[in-house]
């Protein structure tokens, strides 16, 4: 097969590619390689040994160094969008407060909401900015927003547009989730049933006619919303064509993901308390688990998602951020890839994939994003490492040496 | 009392300030305050309506709007000047491979005291360089450097003028402990004693020419060396007056924090397996208990530290990162304010404490940093907070916007 070359407008060279195939062992590297990216996407890769002819008067030439490329890492499950912050209630837990004097504070999810609320969408703005910033900084190329603290129809919207904001603002690709099912407001207490019409029948035709919700997530949990809840929120989406997915069995086993596996959701995310069967669900409906560490640790949870029935059923595994100002209040991928490792004893090959190929899968996005390969966006992180697994064991010193989305270098 | 604003450099307006004052309660913080500063030192602070009348033509005003000042951070016990890395021990360990196969592939402090030696000077400074960079980089102006991976005179020596030359290459007061008493050498396997007479009495006496040390520490463990070879290294360094501390009860209560009492150390450091009786020992010497989360984490520990000892007996809190190859690869002093809240359950108050004035008196600093007070260095951190505890809660997004060493803005 002959290569067009002529098409070419970068080409790196002399890197190791950790190519982060859907479905291969490890990271299926290439060491002492190349990649060739025209018109956004990636064109050819492959052994600098290889390396067919190009024209060295239009092709811009990166040389590497050695250095490694991964795919741009892709975060498939936050919340970075909020008003206010809870650390008034971090620190009255911390000084011995009673349950009743933090909740007489305002804290909880119900602060995080009246905040957010209060918020102008400029607001909103100016810090979800601040945290997407940081996750670039990291080599985050693609993100995951979900809306969840308005709880009415006027701020959801609001916060699912600060989401598509946040898309111009940064060389970022935005997926926006609909989470109007995350918490009951205050003044639907004791009708839940209401609030969830309200979600149905009210906010998503308005979100879905404004094309601003890419999937639909609910937060399915004894302090959430039952099973039957979470099923009229499902069958709406449907109705909408919205791919659906679903925060499940974090603190008990609900059934909330075999639930999600009949919608064919594209995840279920926690999923501590997940069982044999419930993994089987996940297989079955091509589902991807979604691992949150950093809320694993800052609740100082002590059951650890079924990692090996996830392993031995092959079920993706993917892990994210889950940033948020209560349960995880931790923007950082790469802390996350440590601790992935550290706390849920991943191998690092199986840690970058879950932030690569399985993040993008989680999204619906693992036909472009996620994988060095031809054809795929020209998404690409550019590391300071001797190995992939160095992405993993240390954090702190940022390795991250270029960023290039969609063929242009960002950082 | 007239004060004398003629000297007055700088001045910080419409600040609040987290003065840490030593043994104050909480952050002894002033609200609308203002804070100046001449010849690098605090000259003045206390409440905008306080405020005396200043020359505006002499003194360069900095407008805070409100943001918060604090001392700047300190980082009492690190390691971060070694050779190479441990990717592959953690990646083989997560893999599943055996302790022989980890061994036979060259894991352990061996791996680093090997790629230590085989360093030159400018490599061991370019790869620290980073790291003190990225604790600069979130407001530390003071840190710990320690010795020991060399473990001969020749590299030990090495390691400590590594770390002095960083104290030339960024506004970061860098404090050098010679820890020749790490790690047994493999070519005095079987000799302890011998190694421990090599420290003593040839590579302290060279070091102490040469004014290479403020401190002298020993890892004493049952991993490590014993309390006679310890106290050996206690002693020599004592006639050498030079200060001490010690690694001491991190596996088990081998006796070496009481015995680092007994030579008034400035700290024992790890300390989770410490007894009320070695907790009374510290208080008695007026030693700081240095606290480290990062390897808390990292190793997966179950065993806390003794907190409540140590608060019930007054004995002062530091925390640090440990930074290093081993047992914490993680190079954020943010993030140890994190994880001494959500691990160790340290209130925000005590957590800043730890990496403020009880930072500064476990490097034997207590008079002249780690405090808002006058006469003290005017290393301050200025951020873009609303209440101190946030610099504790969240994690991820760099509050720090600006930061003054010795009276000078540095970032
Ligand atoms: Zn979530
Ligand atoms: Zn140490």
């Amino acid at each position: 097969m002959s290569i067009n070359t002529n098409t070419w407008q970068t080409l790196w060279t002399d890197v190791n590619l950790a190519t982060m195939t859907q479905g291969a062992d490890g990271y299926a590297s290439i060491e002492n390689g190349a990649l060739a990216v025209a018109d956004g996407k990636i064109a050819w890769l492959g052994a600098m040994a290889d390396l067919p002819s190009y024209d060295a008067n239009t092709v811009k030439v990166i040389d590497g160094q050695g250095a490694w490329l991964t795919p741009g890492l892709i975060d498939c499950h936050t919340h970075i969008v909020y008003g206010g912050n809870r650390a008034n209630e971090f620190e009255m837990r911390l000084e011995g407060k009673s349950y009743e004097e933090i909740a007489n504070a305002g804290g909880g999810i119900v602060a995080t909401v009246t905040a957010t609320r209060a918020a102008s969408e400029a607001e909103l703005f100016a810090s979800a900015l601040k945290r997407l910033n940081t996750l670039h900084q990291q080599g985050v190329t693609s993100i995951e927003v979900k809306s969840g603290y308005g709880l009415d129809t006027e701020n959801e919207i609001k916060m699912l547009k600060v989401a598509q904001q946040l898309s111009q603002a940064l060389p970022v690709t935005v997926q926006k989730t609909f989470l109007g099912a995350h918490a009951l407001p205050v003044e639907y207490q004791g009708r839940a049933d209401a609030y969830i019409d309200l979600v149905c029948h009210e906010m998503m035709p308005k979100i879905a006619a404004q094309n601003l919700a890419d999937a639909v997530d609910v937060f399915c949990e004894g302090i959430g919303f039952n099973l039957a809840q979470t099923e009229k929120v499902f069958a709406a989406a449907k109705a909408h064509n919205i791919a659906v997915k679903v925060h499940a069995e974090q603190l008990s086993n609900l059934g909330g993901t075999a639930l999600a596996a009949q919608y064919q959701a594209l995840s279920s995310d926690h999923i501590e308390f997940l069982d044999e069967a419930g993994v089987k669900a996940m297989k079955a409906a091509n589902m991807t688990a979604v691992l949150l560490p950093g809320a694993f640790y800052f609740l100082r949870e002590t059951q650890l998602p079924p990692i090996d029935l996830l392993r031995q059923h092959g079920v993706s595994m993917a892990i994210a951020t889950d940033a948020n100002p209560g349960s995880s209040p931790i923007c950082s991928i790469q802390l996350m890839l440590n601790m992935a490792c550290t706390l849920f004893r991943l191998t690092p090959a199986e840690a970058l994939a879950a932030v690569t190929c399985h993040g993008a899968k989680a999204l619906g996005l693992a036909d472009s994003k996620g994988q060095l390969a031809v054809g795929y966006d020209a998404d690409i992180a550019c590391w300071d490492i001797q190995q992939p697994a160095e992405l993993c064991y240390q954090y702190g010193v940022n390795p991250l040496r270029q960023l290039m989305q969609a063929g242009n270098i960002v950082i």
